[in-house]
């Protein structure tokens, strides 16, 4: 789950509500562990039992917000964003500007697949990259990111990359 | 936790005696979540309805042994290793070669105490680094830790990094 | 310098002498060391006898491109893609998709400043982040691109971080 | 090469010493281009007009020693360290303590040899892993490591990693 560190009330329902549909479905959520709509989607995990794993940017495991039930600080600033993408299987955006633009479009051209609630334009002109899905009902798009997680679980089954 | 990807028998059982007794306390166990020593403390991990975190070295989660729970994949080969030592508030170490050696003495430069179960050699020469502590047995040596990790938060919440 | 790994002719001689104008002014030109724009502009920088520094995704130096004077692999993946951002000083995109527009969009986040030879569209929105130029005229691209990044150095300078 | 950031006169002569060597042979010193080691070796590639890249812990690229012409920043604390070992074809060690150990014992993992001007012990126990040599004699050591680095390369063109 990917979303920006500043979010208005309207989004932060709808990350909340997010949070609470992956969770329904038994989803593990890495996020960023911080603020924003990190937070109000790790809130959402949390109120329905379920786990969140924050992969943090800095050093202390203190700087997780908290809802977080497995805060992994790397030290690496927002590099981490990258390994957030690399540790799941799919992509949820819910707004945010640059760095989550960064995050989704690294999905892409990683071969993984991003459902965006609100709308993100990235080019996709590659062959293997990954998908771009628009879809701003967070129940249809809970279920369209965990069926094409799914489906990267298939793929890295039957391939050796 | 840090250790070999390949055990002898006798080792295999200190470790998965180490995961048992780290669930029991209800740490949080993060390691490389492939095989050997790995996979051992993972197993005991597991026999307690604990939670594994493998952090792993290539891009697809299905590397991770069936003990772990949370599989973190990251791309980054044996740097991983290194991500181990950032997520984590105090390391045990238990047998291993130069890999886990890498990891110990990373752990130590960045300033977090290593219990090994096993001995360790590894020069400790400025006074911000970390400390070896040498503890052969798996009960004193899970209790050591997890007073050492405890006294890590502590300096998180009362110091900037 | 950043771009795509695939290239056009009429944008491989934009990147040619993009290449040739940073070595005429003495800047080290850090890059991906592949294929595509990286190559393009390697080659120009090569012509004037100039220095590129290949940040490479593999194992092996011998994935570079032949213009690139110092390869350097991480063993990373794509991730490499931010070790050329956190590098560089100024950052000149020069075409590219999603794999370009997500190391664009991560300078800005990371507040450096991108000078774009073509179209990119990235939103800014808080005050520590980066600008976006759109110059097409390789001459003023260049130009900018090394005004922008010594006042990087200046900042570097005058404040922590 | 990797080594200490605190420095004893005599080591630094070492230091500066296998700098000029490896630069009178041409060839390009990846450092960690901070103090101590690393800035007496660059000391001396710098005297002999050859190259040093730095790749830096911060986000700076004024913390580099006067002597690197190539500085890199990372952002990513010590994690730095492993990088100079994935771009560099051999290893000469030159004293340090824990961090240093953590870079040679990572590059034995990697499967890269490590030539050691002082005494270090690191076990090597997998058929992949690289060797450790112990060679006081600076002229000796750079002999080695360049003969163990070109090797290195024949490895990469041969074979797929």
């Amino acid at each position: 789950m990917i979303g920006g560190s500043r979010v208005h009330d309207d989004v932060c329902e709808v990350a909340y509500r997010v949070g609470r549909l992956l969770a329904q479905k038994g989803v593990i959520v890495v996020c960023g562990g911080l603020t924003g709509v990190m937070e109000c989607a790790s809130h959402g995990v949390y109120d329905e039992g379920g786990i969140v794993v924050g992969i943090l940017p800095g050093y202390d495991a203190s700087q997780a917000n908290r809802y977080v039930r497995i805060p992994l600080p790397t030290g690496m600033g927002y590099m981490r964003n990258f390994l957030i993408i690399r540790a799941s299987q799919a992509i949820i955006a819910i707004d945010g500007s640059a760095g989550t633009l960064s995050e989704a479009s690294f999905a892409i051209s990683e071969g993984k697949d991003v459902v965006s609630i609100y709308p993100l334009n990235i080019p996709r002109t590659k062959e293997h990259e990954g998908h771009i899905y628009i879809e701003p009902d967070p129940q249809k798009a809970v279920d369209l990111a965990i069926s094409l997680g799914s489906r990267w679980q298939q793929i890295d089954e039957s391939t050796e990359r």
